[in-house]
This record gives C-alpha cells, structure tokens and sequence, in this order.
C-alpha cells in the first residue's frame, strides 16, 4: 500500500477534535510528554442479529502502522487549528500549544506491543498495547480506533464465511455497496479473512492479488437494446475470453435462456479447443438453481465447470444452499458432492458492511502512566461492570490445552510469568466468584500473544504481506475448537484475569469506594 | 474537498474489474462509445430491523462528480491493467484496448441529470440519469455506486435522527467505529442530513464546519493515575478552557461525583466572570441521569447549562428518551420542557454506519442506448418482479397537492409534459391492477426533479456547499407529511409511473416473453 503524502482530511487531523483540547490540556499542565500505556481492545463479538460470533480475527495493523508513518502536523493542521473558536471568540488553541505540537505531532516515539494481524482474539483482552507520550498517544486513539476496529470486524466475518464455505473459493464483491472509500481497507480485512479474490482493481492490484470479476447484466442488456440477443452476448463475451468464460446466465430466465444459452456457448469454445470456465447464478433459489444448472451442464458434458453465486450472501445463506443441496440434489439425479464442489462464493454487501453488526465496540483505554520511572495503573470505574477496564502494564497469553487446541486466554500483569507456574488460576474478568485452576499437567502450551510490532515509530522487522497473514489465520482456526467456530450459538472461549490481576483490580475498585 | 491526485487505490481503478472486461467487449465489438443512459435508483428505504424510513435523503453528487473530474486511467493504471492473466497464462487485456482505454478513460464525455443533493427521494425513482459513451458510463457504475449508497444512507439516517431530536443540536461523533475511511464521506452526508456538526477535525474543517468536542473519560483517568482526582482534572479543564467548559461526568459516579465535582468548577468560573457550558453523560439511563442532572444543576443555580447525550444514541433511543422525560421529569420536581430544551445529542455509531441497515441498495442500470439517433429503451426483465428495470429516458416529477404537502412522486417518459395534462394517471410500478387519477383541480404544484448537474464532465453552474444543501434538506422535509416522517410504520409515499411508460414496459416484457 505505497502511496503518495496523505490527504489533508486522512492525515494527522483525522481524529476527534477532543484528543487536541485534551492534548493542550496535559501540556497545559506539563504532563504531556509521560509515557502512557492505552490498551486496544473490544468489548464483545459482533452479533449479527439471529447468529453472533465466538472469535474474531484482528486486522488493521498494518494500516495503521502505515498512517502513523505518513500523518504528520505540519503548516496546513496548524492553519486550521488556529481558526478553531473557543465560545468567548478567542482562539481555542494557543500559538505555544500549537508550536508544541507541530514539533511534536508524530508517531514517532510510539511503542506498540500487539497480537499479530491473522491471529484469533477475543473480548476484553489488549489486542494492542500502545505506549507513548500522553499527549501524542491520545491523539492516536481515533485514528487507532477507526482502521483496528473496521478491519477486524471485516476480517472476522470473512473467517465465518470462509468456514461456511468450506475450501470452495471465496470472492469479495462489495465495493458498490461498502461505506465510501473504507472499501479498500474492507477488501484488505477480507482477504486476511478469509476470501481469496476481490472484484476490487485497484487495491487487489496494491495488495497482490489478481483482481476477479466476469460481467453484468447490463452487457446483456445493452446487445438486446442494439437489437441482438443473450446469446449474441455470451457468443462475443466467449470470443473475445475464450479461456474466461464464465457467464451471468440470470439476465432474462435462468434455466429457460441463461444456462441453455450459456451451453451452446461452451459446445462452440470446446469444439475450438477451449475450456469453458462456468457460469454464475445471481438471483432466484440458489440452491435449487445450483443443482438444475449443475445437471443441465453435466448432461451437455460440461461437468467440470464451475457455479459462482451471488445475491445477499453471508454464512448463514451459504450454510442454507449447502444444507439444501445436500438434502435435494438427489432428487434431482445428480450427487450433492458434484454440485457442491465446483461452488464459488461471491459476497458482497453483508461482508465487506458486516450486515447485522456494522461496528465493533473496540476502544482505547489508558492503562497506565509512567510516573517517576514506576508505571502507576489507570482503571475506569463504571457502574456498568463490562465497562470496567483492567488496570496496568500487562500481558496476555495463550492456553492450549493436552490436545494442542486453544482452549484459554489469560491476561496477566507484565511481571508474572504463567509459563513457570504450577498450576493457573484463571478468574472470570467480570463475575467476581468465577474461577478455575488449570494444572500443568492439563496445558500443553503457553504463548505469548503481545509481540513487539513498533518501537519508536518504527516497524520490529517487516510489516508482514497479506499471505503471510493469511496463513497465521488459517494455522490459529485450525487451533480453534469447532463448537467456538460455530456460526450460530457459539461455544463460549474462556478469557481470564490472572490471579495477581484480578486482585490489582479489586484493590483499585475498593480505594475508588473509599 | 480540494486536494492532491487520487491515490492509486482511490483512482480510475477504483471500479470493479467485470467493468473493465465489459469495456474491452464493447470496445472489441465497435459499441464502445454508442452513448448509454444508466439509471442511477434504489429498490427500497432502508429497514433497520425493528423500523424502517418512509423517505431518503439524496446526498453523495457533489463527491462523485469530484470523483470524476481526478480520476484518470493513467500509467500506473495501464501498467498493472498489462498484468492480468488469462487462464491461458496469456494477457487478458490487449494493448490496442489498452491504448484505446488511456486516451478515453475519464470522464469528460459524460453527462449527469440528478436530483440535487439534499433532497426527498424514494425508492425506484431515478436519483440520478448518467449518460455517456457506453464502455465509460459502465466503469463509472463501481464508484458510483459505492459514492451515492453510503452517502445517502447516512444522510437517510441523519434526517431521521434530527427529527427525533427537534430543535437540539446533533452532534457527529461517528469517526472511531466507521468503516475506515469511509468516515469522512459518512460525516459530510451526516452534515447534509442533521447532523449539525462533527468531532471528526479535519474533514470539518474542509467542509467548513467548526469541529467539536470536550473531552474523554482518558482525561480523569490519567489525572487520577498521576494522584490526583476528578475535581483536579476538572479544574484544570476549566482554567484551560473557561468558556468552553463542558465537562464529562460519567468516568467515576455521574451523580455522586461527576455532577458534583463539575458544579464547584462552575461556581469557580461563574465567580470569575464565565459561564459554563455544561456536561456530559455517557453511559447508565441518560433519561432518568438528565432529569436528576438538570434538578442538580438548576438548584446550584446552572439552569442554563447544556446537558450533551451520548452512548449509542439514535433516532429510537432520542425519541424513548424524550418520552421517559416528559413522563417522569415532573415527579422529580423539574419541568421537562427545562431539561429537553437544554439537551444536546452526540451520535456515533449508529449515524455513521447506519446501523441496522449498513448498505442502501441503490444500483446503475442501462435504461437506453442511442442507435442511428434514436434512444432504444433498455430493460433488465427478471422472475422477481421488483428486480424489474423501468426502461427508457425518463424524467421524474413531484405532485404536491392543494396543501402544498408533496404527495406523489411520478417516473415518465422524457417526452412527457404532465404540467399540461388536465388529469394525471398514476401506475404502482410493479403491481398491475393499482392505479389513480389525479385531477388538475387537486394539485398545487408539479415539479421537475432531474436537473442538469454535469455536462461533458463539468459541473452546470456552482458544486453547492454543505450549507446551501442543508437548506435544500429542511425545505424539503417540510413538505413531507408527518406520517411519512414518522420513525417506525411510516406513511407509504406514492411513487408511480406515467401511463406511458406503464404502456412501454408492459410492452417490452411481452415481447421478451414471445
């Protein structure tokens, strides 16, 4: 993703305005330049309505580091911020303040420990650690919030649907409906999780992907205004692609023109010596449609070709045609395992929107400040217990249990050590009698998941490609138990508090009281 | 919105590839820059679950045509164009296309009659005509599409939020949970809707709004791990900003601290000559916290502070809140007019994606191809009927009746002149049976709603600014009646075709059925 100098409205003042008063107001007070600690974390999994998911797949980081390196307060921010208007019409923002910050409105003495981009995360836990001076760390906070929270949310809905879908390919096709230009950052998420092409030209072009697509219906359409017909369409369409020919056969009627047009079109390209790629169905029962067209190409010796569907289709409608195909389509004298193996998954709106849960609910909490070389804890209380954070420096772990699989994540101050403890005690974050011990006996790993990703602005090491990431997330699925990867009802993975935590905490709760 | 070239993956390729595929045909077989119209509609308002809107803001014009004017297949374009494959293993695009593409990719031949940002629309209506030479106009359809959906999804949403919230300032505050960069077009539709400014800096300040914002709990929070407290925190805020002191009082206990601590910080300021601006609640009952709030503050002799509201406001929660006010207000000895009239509404999430409905699901359909002169209707016929297009150059009308109130919107060939009909026969689009008359006698005023916006590329006249279009917003709204206003159930508003295009398109699907 190289690009030129940031858009003025993408660049350093893309945040709220709140984080420059708050900004101002610890310079102000001379305590802009401590070192803080905010955690990145959300507070539940997106419920999409009828069906909610069990793990999410973090996403964003490589964008955001991307930013941090770009954005920059430089002559036109300080232009700007100077017209800002307290209520008395004086300024808002003093030339001091404003000097302060042009020196010092960059990334580059941020520190950030976080999970890797692919890796499987859950609720509650840091998922990033972002270390900086106050004032510069709390101007992060939104643009932080924004790139961390849309893609994760993207990347989680493209593992359900992947795991829907089986090994069948995955295509994003969301642009026309995505929110503006968060389409690329949507594309980007989706490809780390889980589709394996999009329709999307430019950003597949930047992220290394082959852009895919076929045609509309407006091609058919626009020969049948010029007097030609469907057939005169798909007979052009296959000349000009004779190895890319995959047809949209649902302009006019799917199986009374569409598919039989769509055959004589392949007889004429395999009688030249080409192999015909298939057809997509983008409207009507898509099930009951996949089998005809399956049986109608089968029995013209076109077995081989492959369906693409499209239409509104999310995990649970890709869980519905298979379920059906596999009921029906013997019925219909052909084997479900034939129609269902050359399926290919065109999603569009409800994954690159994440229909039914269009956020998530990720924050950004001071967690603590470095005061006279000690890291001094920050906890917001609230009368509403999930919305409690948990205070300090801390780390978070990973459990798998005798059988390799994932089967708890612990959070932990920064000086504990699980790995050479006998037994882990394992406390529920919020419901206060809660907990469990784990014996060493029953562990067969502990993993740290916080890994040094920035230091002083920079990059440890590469920003990793989204291959690489992609196979981070395929490796930490295959570690998820199938009951947390169900797509309705999940499983409940255990997130916990260590011991030495939950006690900090308990103690913060009670001096609060006092 | 001035600024810099687009970025690559904001460019001319930022469009699906099957547009691209599309072009080469239609440059393959010689149609290529046959002139096209598209349609530019959606098929129904959005349904956020549990309610529904009865109208659509059209927002998203001035950002597209800005679109068009940089957009350019340059260089960079054509160099990664060379790289897609064929299955063959051989180029997909050849160079004479390729050539053809570079001379002829962008958007100066192309023409825009629309319906002006700001306005009511409704589904089926075209919101916008875009006609051009057809491979052009068919790349243009992707961010098109991906401009104009969102845009007036947001700017849907953020009209019905600023009618549940009267005549109170609504505030964006949408920027950490939108969907990546998509922020900055969901702000600029939200100011077009309602939404009377943003906390998001940087795109205020380019569409001529001054940002807002206070501060964030971070702020206490930091004060507090450095040893000091909420009132310290406070008093500092207030000797930064003693005009602007708004103050956030959830981050320990709203009414056992927060209130409290911001009335002695008031009684400071209001000793030296300021007036205090107010609070703001974030979080428990915020109906039940206002009334308690504004007895608190009324009592200290703050009567006309500001009461600001967040935590996942939307129209439904602003309407619920306002109802529990009237209600309850007086049994706490306060009258709820004193506590709704101070009230302020800052809304997130679910302005800035629409939760609910996060996509609207406007497409571009071909309606016409100019052949030998003439405009050949064009027509997407299809087994679900509502799929259905309507074909032709078309014009669209609005009849308001004897109150002046719009009443119906009428879709009708562009040869047609109801304003000299002596009565008008309005078709329902899809069902058959189901038409009106309307007599000269009961209406007031017809109007022409598609005006020419672009002409060969350029802007007709004047891109209008936010606040020209805001105008445009409340005129229109006031000639909706309330029961089409109305947040849940509401009225259905009359879309309906001419007699003359019901004759065509009935016409067309019977040929198309020989």
């Amino acid at each position: 993703m190289q690009g030129n100098k940031l858009e003025f409205s993408e660049g350093f003042l893309f945040t709220d305005l709140y984080q420059l008063t708050m900004a101002q107001l610890y310079w102000r007070t001379g305590i802009c330049n401590k070192r803080a600690q905010f955690d990145y974390f959300f507070r539940s999994y997106p419920d999409y309505g009828s069906h909610k998911a069990g793990f999410c797949i973090a996403a964003g980081l490589g964008s955001i580091i991307e930013w941090m390196q770009k954005a920059r307060c430089g002559e036109k921010e300080i232009k700007n911020l100077k017209q800002v208007k307290s209520r008395s019409g004086r300024r808002l923002f003093e030339d001091n303040f404003l000097n302060w910050l042009k020196e010092n409105g960059n990334f580059e003495g941020i520190n950030i420990r976080a999970v890797k981009e692919g890796r499987v995360v859950h609720p509650v836990e840091p998922v990033a650690v972002i270390e900086g001076e106050l004032a510069v760390a709390q101007i992060l906070e939104s643009p932080f919030l924004n790139i961390m929270n849309y893609q994760t949310l993207v990347a989680t809905k493209a593992a359900r649907v992947k795991e829907a879908g089986g090994s069948n390919p995955v295509l994003e096709f969301g642009l026309r409906r995505a929110q503006g230009k968060g389409a690329n950052q949507g594309t980007r998420a989706a490809l780390i999780g889980g589709a394996d092409f999009s329709s999307n030209t430019a950003i597949s072009f930047e992220l290394g992907f082959p852009p895919k697509g076929t045609h509309a219906h407006s091609m058919v359409q626009a020969f049948m205004a010029l007097g030609a017909d469907e057939l005169a369409a798909f007979t052009e369409y296959a000349n000009l692609y004779p190895d890319d020919c995959l047809l949209l056969v649902d302009t006019i009627d799917t199986l009374e023109s569409g598919i039989p047009n769509a055959i004589k079109v392949f007889e004429k390209l395999k009688s030249t010596g080409h192999k015909p790629v298939g057809i997509r169905l983008d409207s009507g029962d898509l099930a009951y449609l996949s089998i005809k067209a399956a049986k109608m190409l089968n029995d013209a010796g076109f077995g081989d070709t492959m369906i693409v569907l499209s239409n509104q289709l999310d995990e649970m409608v890709i869980w519905q045609i298979l379920s059906q195909i596999k009921r029906d389509a013997e019925s219909y004298g052909v084997d479900p395992d034939d129609v269902i193996n050359r399926l290919a998954y065109g999603v569009g709106t409800s994954l690159i929107t994440s229909r039914g849960a269009s956020a998530l609910d990720g924050v950004y909490k001071l967690s603590a400040v470095k005061d006279g070389g000690n890291w001094s804890p920050a906890m917001k209380v609230s009368q509403t217990p999930s919305k409690m954070t948990n205070p300090g420096f801390k780390k978070l772990w990973r459990i798998y249990d005798e059988r390799g699989k994932a089967s708890a994540d612990m959070i932990a101050l920064s000086d504990e050590n699980p790995e050479t403890e006998y037994e882990l005690k394992l406390h529920h974050p919020i419901e206060s009698g809660k907990h469990r011990t784990v014996k060493k006996s029953q562990i067969k790993k502990i993993e740290p998941l916080l890994a040094d990703i920035v230091k002083n602005g920079s990059v440890c090491g590469e920003i990793e490609s989204i291959d690489k990431i992609r196979e981070t997330r395929q490796k930490d699925m295959e570690m998820l138990d199938t009951g947390v990867k169900r797509p309705v009802n999940p499983h409940i993975y255990h997130i916990s508090l260590s011991r030495k935590l939950w006690k900090l905490k308990q103690q913060m709760l009670e001096e609060n009281e006092q």
